[in-house]
């Protein structure tokens, strides 16, 4: 599912949090969603230099679709690094790709995408700024 | 600590989620203040005719302190009754208590109160509308 | 994305927590993953007769795979369907399609699926037990 | 409500999720709650040796009580300061306190506190083992 990615990759890390455990006795599957979040906002704050740019990920980029495939479960207290990047990049939406893997023994946890739209203040879909988009390629600061 | 309510008591119900559940088994301790949230919504609802009272208690009524104290675990699948009523009025503040109990046994799983301040648009601490307050004392509908 | 289904379908219904929605003012999007996760358990509880067969769904039947496509936000205090049916069984694994919508105007939300695995107590991939089978296509209670 | 700790105390530190805010644009009340248990879990790891420790806290010392005063809200994005320290210790219960600022300004956000039981294996009360005793008072590493 995941390409090889050509441009930049963020990592991040989390630490399993109780409350994120079920009673399976391992991380709920939504988690590593709000995970993949996470990465992606290290990939805004890494690439994109103002906070706009993080908070345009939350207001203008609404999530349109996801997908998540789970190989081993992570437990209460693991170190989980998370990998972001742009799998995708089409005129009005952009794909992050993520990958979750145990930071000590680097065991693959999980693997997924977003799909977000770009929408403009009246919430309309548009076009990708070329400053944002040159960004999130890792062609120049924004 | 929950005194004996003199006004009205609102009856919701919530079905435990596996989401909610965490790795000893049960629900995650922070989940019943959630449904204490619930709770509230429903006697907003039962109490507050229209929806903007349901989104004032979210908009400018905020949290300023909570308490919680727990007797017994719930678990997935448990069908749990939440009460709710008004444990104090004040000028500026109201206090909610809460009940939450397995529906079928009755056993008590937790107790808690929260606090919100009336707040308006400025983020000002305020009076709270003389129909609000009587709404929420089941006194009249708002 | 969503096949027309040819066995049953269960419905249930949720109605939107403050704490689940997000600095956008609509519904964080892993929580509409969390909803199919009540409509699977409402679609074991309405198929499967037994308390077991619900712990089951969490037990060994481990999310694999997730995926949702978002069609339109809801709201705090919104009140939304939740349509759960089995879209694929196979030999080890099952996947069960979901539908949101709200209860009101019937707007659509969000559709998705997800899909599990059946392990046994060792953790192994292993064939749907024969009783399970029938009882998930309706063609026999558990 | 804080006391002024005479044991150790302990930094750690969260940003926060998207996930983690609410339509108010502010981080939903609970969640400060959650980061005490992220700040007991630093805690742990800080003072008590082994993971056993760690599990330990999830394990054999639920919570009995939580209290929580919001001060001022925090928002996407914002890097959070945990102090975490014990209050009170006695032979059956721990509490421990705890204080959320941000990073940069150092404003106070929410201060609390977290009462949690012994139990053994079988769930009964039990007195708090000298070794962890001392260990989360800073005595000697358990």
């Amino acid at each position: 599912m995941l390409q090889s990615p050509s441009g930049p990759i963020v990592e991040t890390w989390v630490r399993v949090r109780f409350a994120e455990t079920d009673a399976m006795g391992v991380v709920y599957h939504t988690n590593y969603i709000i995970w993949f979040e996470v990465g992606r906002g290290a990939y805004w704050r890494a690439l994109c230099a103002d906070v706009s740019g993080a908070s345009a990920d939350a207001g203008s980029f609404p999530v349109a679709a996801v997908e998540a495939h789970y190989h081993a479960p992570a437990r209460y207290g693991d170190l989980v690094t998370i990998r972001t990047w742009v799998q995708e990049m089409r005129s009005r939406s952009v794909t992050f790709a993520y990958e979750c893997r145990l930071a000590s023994a680097g065991q693959r946890l999980a693997v997924g995408r977003t799909t977000h739209l770009f929408l403009d203040a009246q919430g309309h879909a548009r076009r990708l700024p070329e400053g944002i988009r040159l960004a999130l390629l890792g062609r120049q600061r924004a």
